[in-house]
């Protein structure tokens, strides 16, 4: 797919306007998504896989904007949500109670009953006593629970970091495969729980269609053996994970070899595919755009001091996550330096990069920190008494302010100082 | 000084009440802080250095609740901050700016003229070109800035994780020491600056008195010289990361060692003393309180899932960071068993603890995280469409909501859907 930010005439664009134009408009920092990017990304999965009965229930984790959100539903996609809160965004971004799945290992009952209310299509449960809660949930409610079992084939993905790594046995997450059949028997034979399918994850980041496939041969022969036994399931989530791109040297999942293997053996079974794609449909769609404050040596080295770090944007240092950083405005003199561009924060954890090649930029520049749609805005934080940045969406030639910058009264809501007694 | 949550009948206390009451009437997870604790530790720095003339700037983003603060503030003590948005905390919580002094190395040019409204007491500058800056933001309002450099004096102090290792010479805090005299012979020359002290930070987490006394042997040297050219300096500020025990086998630094030290270099030169402790001020004053939701076995492990994970405390998924964990209700025949503990949040790395030996709880139990008072609520973040937790602090037979639980209107605060046009 095109790049949504390409650089024309020395300056990178996004929709109509430049990550300049927005950075003067809005303030830095400052996280811009291009909304048509984000359509031709879902489109492209439905394309892939279109010979099945395809669900997209995008992991609203990766990035929940209500804008962005909005957007994603209106092509007809649904939504995978981890908790109550990420229930109301989906909701009310307009996503149908129907095409929205609930994951997760710590459901609270209010979190069952808000969801039960809301007519979602699955719970993708995680643990026999979360089933078992969920049963009685159900059945004080007198709403039946669409179920279907998270399940952890046990296969070792290549996923870069061991936080990203979900689907071996030792996990907070699924019920190990062995334990399927018999739970499903007892699961049919619950008045409470409605049946309707089978789910698997297999981590983060993954660029090879191999574990997919390997996952879904051991899910299929559990499917089969439900079938035989007269427990006809109508769906697979295969969920998310679908490596993409951050550095020019990395590769992406293929979702065409991933088609191939999926859906002639889903068609076969008249079977739903869910999938649910976040950091594929969102990831390269945004920037982190961040103004240099200082340049500063020290040490033998030289670090870009910027208004934008590890509180808007966490992957860095958290996870050691790589976002290339692009010159807004381009430098073709500037000498290339290798820097650490850091944050402002008081941490010395608080960086964008580390020994990066760039341009040297001046005070005053913007930089652009690609990759950021994902993972970006909804894991930033207020520490430093940080104002959390404002949000633009840019779709055809419109530009949207999808979300204020925090102010100072956001930064204390809530809090009272207690008179002296 | 005494635990604050101590364990009465079996179950932990906090003031005149229990965990278990509070959790019960406010929801968990929640933060529990205990403001007699805090001002205990306050009176123990006080009494420790006496015999100089002291301000205690404590750390606002150690915990920057303005009910805490205010309790901080109301002791005396004022506040080192590095943001606007701390410098509103701390004045919205009755600490004067003659009380302030403002760090961080990528200060904006709106932050300074705000701290210069505000007449703080000293600003931290961290680089050169964050000098020249100030003394043209100065001029611009026409109110001198008054500053100290924060210098490195190259010291490796041992310190537990690389990101809190902040005192070492490619740094992107502090100025190297030996370019101290040239800068503060320029600075004295400059009308816009009033030059008021020396600044010093070598570390987080620190137990040992030895890399201060390094430290402030370097600073002094500089101090000396300065009198000799008639730049005398009416403070030194020795900064912050005093170590506190998270484990039962951990060390704290003994203040008194410290004192010993520095009161009498101090007193000899008639310097005025700033220290900038955060974690020892309120780390041990704070739990956070989380009850348990399930208890899973996968792959010959037990995880213990909780309602409280990384998104209430990040430090063990952040830093790798330990803290004690107890039942707040004591199950003195429960097997003791190597368990993970876990949150809600759909991350391998959300975890309180791992392999950790603890009574097993059944669901429904309340554990408390101890030491959770530092980096705690600070670093909360909304991510998997969390609310953030409430805090509560507990002053003599009173107890006070000091910050009311996030509802589903907060979480989409500032967010626009645009109409499609």
């Amino acid at each position: 797919m095109r790049d949504p930010f390409p650089r024309v005439d020395g300056l990178l664009r996004a929709g109509s306007t430049t990550l300049e134009e927005l950075a003067d408009r809005y303030g830095s920092p400052l996280y811009v998504y291009d909304a048509d990017h984000v359509r031709g990304r879902l489109e492209e999965i439905e394309s892939a896989f279109a010979g099945v009965d395809l669900l997209v229930a995008y992991s609203v984790k990766a990035n929940g904007s209500l804008g962005l959100l909005n957007r994603i539903g209106a092509t007809g996609a649904g939504a995978d949500i981890v908790s109550a809160g990420e229930l109301h965004r989906a909701l009310a971004a307009g996503i149908p109670g129907g095409r929205i799945v609930f994951a997760g290992v710590g459901k609270t009952t209010a979190e069952m009953e808000d969801a039960l209310r809301a007519g979602i299509y699955a719970f993708n449960v995680e643990s026999e006593p979360e089933l078992w809660r969920l049963a009685g949930v159900a059945e004080g409610l007198g709403i039946p629970a669409p179920v279907a079992l998270r399940v952890n084939p046990d296969i070792l993905s290549p996923t870069p970091h061991e936080y990203t790594r979900t689907g071996h046995a030792a996990s907070k997450f699924g019920i190990p495969i062995e334990r399927a059949p018999a739970l499903y028997a007892q699961m049919a034979g619950n008045p409470h729980l409605d049946v309707r399918g089978i789910d698997v994850h297999i981590g983060s980041q993954i660029v090879d269609p191999d574990p997919y496939r390997a996952a879904l041969t051991e899910v299929l022969r559990v499917v089969d053996q439900l079938a035989e036994q007269g427990i006809p399931l109508e769906f697979v989530d295969l969920g998310g994970g679908y490596g993409v791109a951050y550095g020019a040297d990395e590769r992406r999942l293929a979702l065409d070899e991933l088609a191939a293997a999926v859906v002639p053996a889903l068609r076969e079974r008249n079977l739903r595919l869910i999938l649910e794609p976040g950091r594929f449909v969102v990831g390269q769609a945004g920037v982190l755009v961040t103004r240099v404050l200082y340049l500063k040596e020290s040490g033998g080295k030289t670090f870009v001091i910027t208004d934008g770090g590890m509180t808007e944007l966490l992957r860095p240092s958290h996870y050691g996550g790589y976002h290339r950083i692009d010159p807004v405005r381009d430098r073709p003199d500037a000498e290339v330096r290798t820097v650490d561009v850091v944050g402002p924060i008081c941490e010395s954890g608080d960086f964008l990069a580390q020994d990066r090649a760039l341009p040297l930029p001046e005070p005053g520049d913007l930089l652009a920190v690609r990759t950021s749609g994902a993972y970006g805005f909804t894991m930033a934080l207020n520490y430093n008494g940080r104002l959390r940045p404002p949000e633009v969406m840019v779709e055809g030639d419109q530009v949207h302010l999808i979300r204020h910058r925090e102010n100072l009264d956001d930064l204390v809501r809530g809090e009272v100082i207690p008179g002296t007694s």
